[in-house]
């Protein structure tokens, strides 16, 4: 074992679109640790579209990410040292410990994970924070009905795979939206949505028309902007929109929403929401999901990135859209 | 009695704005009623502004006016001829005669009104679907606490006027905005608002912060645009929206939401409502708002325009914010 490990720090914050150059990878000595503590060698980093908001020092949410500090985010690895009787060297632990290779952790937000039917990497994806995020959303916010139209932005992606997979159990008419034909074929074919819209072919309302011939009745939306517009073109009465995220705007540009008349109109409810304020619900949440990704029930997929030093890039490609499923970095 | 009346009918849609040439005043013989009828002589015509959206031909919620058909809308009167066992010559009734000053009916929708403690006109106003619209806004959508921040557009209105009395009997802190001094002081000095923003004064944003010190928990909407967007930018955490009204954008012009940013990152809950759709709650709400107005503890105030001649400037007048109060048509 090494006596020196990587971590990548927020060294700028971005002027526009996120660049490399806002990061800065630092190799430091493996620290000591001290009665109560846990050492983590990380697995896995998770990288969501959530950690642009915070790189920003803007009010928001939650508090900006401190620059020259290890950037946020959840963590999957394995105990390398403890002093900490709940746990034990090689147990399995999912926490917030950033990007880094290596981690100390005093146990009170670390979990221990069980890797027998589910692989370790889902627990950042389908059965973490992500699928808890379309659960909530689903379940608690859009509410769908047998035989209702549920249409979900970026819906190849950790979030929206499982928002449509979920309401094609319950019975939904389920259209996603994703950029280009690889990933709509995925959708439809893999994931089994009834219909996926390409919003780069450039008929977007045209095709989300095709695809929604009774209208829409609840929204799970991702994106913002022009494709959140084109699906509140087609509500209808009473629909239910879940906003999850805005990811067309985390490069500091303004979001509208041009058809606002239409919460009107059509006497929509929309909800912002954060699934880390809704701890209460995770138990039965992850219940669910750990048992359909056990089973094989429910299907995801994975752009890994390998090595710590390939973040900043992951992460870059993850705001373009050019990664396919939940998006992670291995560590080697 | 004369044999004959005056309606006025729907002769044109908008071309943008509500132009008078829109509207013909038509003079008809009065019916014979057959039997199971009514016929009434209309005291007030009620002028609200979802009428405007009635006269395009859009989808929205209700089907658009009909041209050449009488200008609908509720009324208030008198029966004055009658061939249904549930009414008698004499009885004050309120019904959705339109724009006339005599109607038939054949009673279904009729209700009798007892005007022993409340003033005819009120029930056109805050005994009725105004008031309605906002106590259901407030108490079913917005669900203030007590020390919570209320913010109301068009405040001095037939609707606002109630929302926010109602919400300072809940123990908010409610603010205003309504367009110039004069209804300003009259919001603060007569209603008891907290504070009123002139949105004419030309400092919006200043003034609301100003108004609203620690921020807006819950905003009964009625204007939209630049209004709803000042209101959005101090928004609380978990701050809950009634979306009654997008009287800017009724000629026409799409309305944006520029700050949609925000219902993310303060999870906002947005609701489009029409108060039509929840009768079941009527008889609740209406026993509530016409006990506090026969006891004066609830007031308002009224803009009377006189004779079915002057219906359609009073109407283009409230499209432009000049009534000051409930905006009717009394009928000599």
């Amino acid at each position: 074992m090494t006596s020196t490990y990587q971590r990548i720090v927020l060294a700028s914050r971005p002027q526009g679109q996120v660049a490399a150059d806002n990061f800065r990878l630092e190799t430091l000595a493996i620290p000591e640790i001290s009665e109560g503590e846990v050492l983590i060698r990380n697995h896995f980093l998770s990288l969501d579209p959530y950690m642009r908001g915070r790189m920003e020092d803007a009010k928001s949410y939650a508090a900006p990410q401190a620059i020259d500090e290890t950037m946020i985010g959840g963590t999957v690895g394995e105990v390398i040292a403890s002093k900490n009787p709940r746990f034990a060297v090689g147990d399995k632990v999912l926490g917030m410990l950033g990007w880094t290779e290596v981690g100390v952790s005093d146990g009170v937000l670390m979990r221990k994970l069980d890797t027998t039917h589910i692989p370790l990497s889902a627990y950042l994806g389908a059965v973490g924070m992500p699928g808890l995020t379309a659960w909530y959303g689903l379940t608690q916010i859009m509410q769908p009905k047998s035989g209702e139209t549920v249409v979900v932005s970026a819906a190849s992606g950790a979030v929206g795979s499982v928002v449509g997979q979920l309401a094609k159990q319950m019975g939904c008419r389920v259209v996603g939206i994703a950029g280009g034909a690889e990933k709509c074929a995925y959708v439809v074919k893999e994931l089994g949505f009834d219909a996926c819209v390409d919003y780069k072919a450039g008929q977007l309302h045209a095709d989300l028309t095709a695809a929604t011939p009774d209208g829409i009745d609840a929204v799970f939306e991702n994106v913002g902007g022009e494709i959140f517009d084109a699906s509140l073109a087609r509500m209808n009465p009473f629909g239910r929109i879940a906003l999850c995220g805005m990811i067309s705007g985390y490069n500091g540009e303004q979001i509208s929403i041009k058809n606002a008349r239409t919460f009107l109109t059509m006497r929509l409810t929309l909800r912002g929401f954060i699934v880390s304020e809704h701890m209460d619900l995770w138990p039965q949440g992850l219940q669910e999901l750990g048992a359909q990704v056990a089973s094989g029930k429910l299907k995801f997929r994975e752009s890994v990135a390998e090595g710590i030093a390939s973040a900043p890039d992951a992460f870059i490609g993850l705001l373009k859209g050019k990664n396919f499923g939940k998006q992670l970095v291995k560590l080697i």
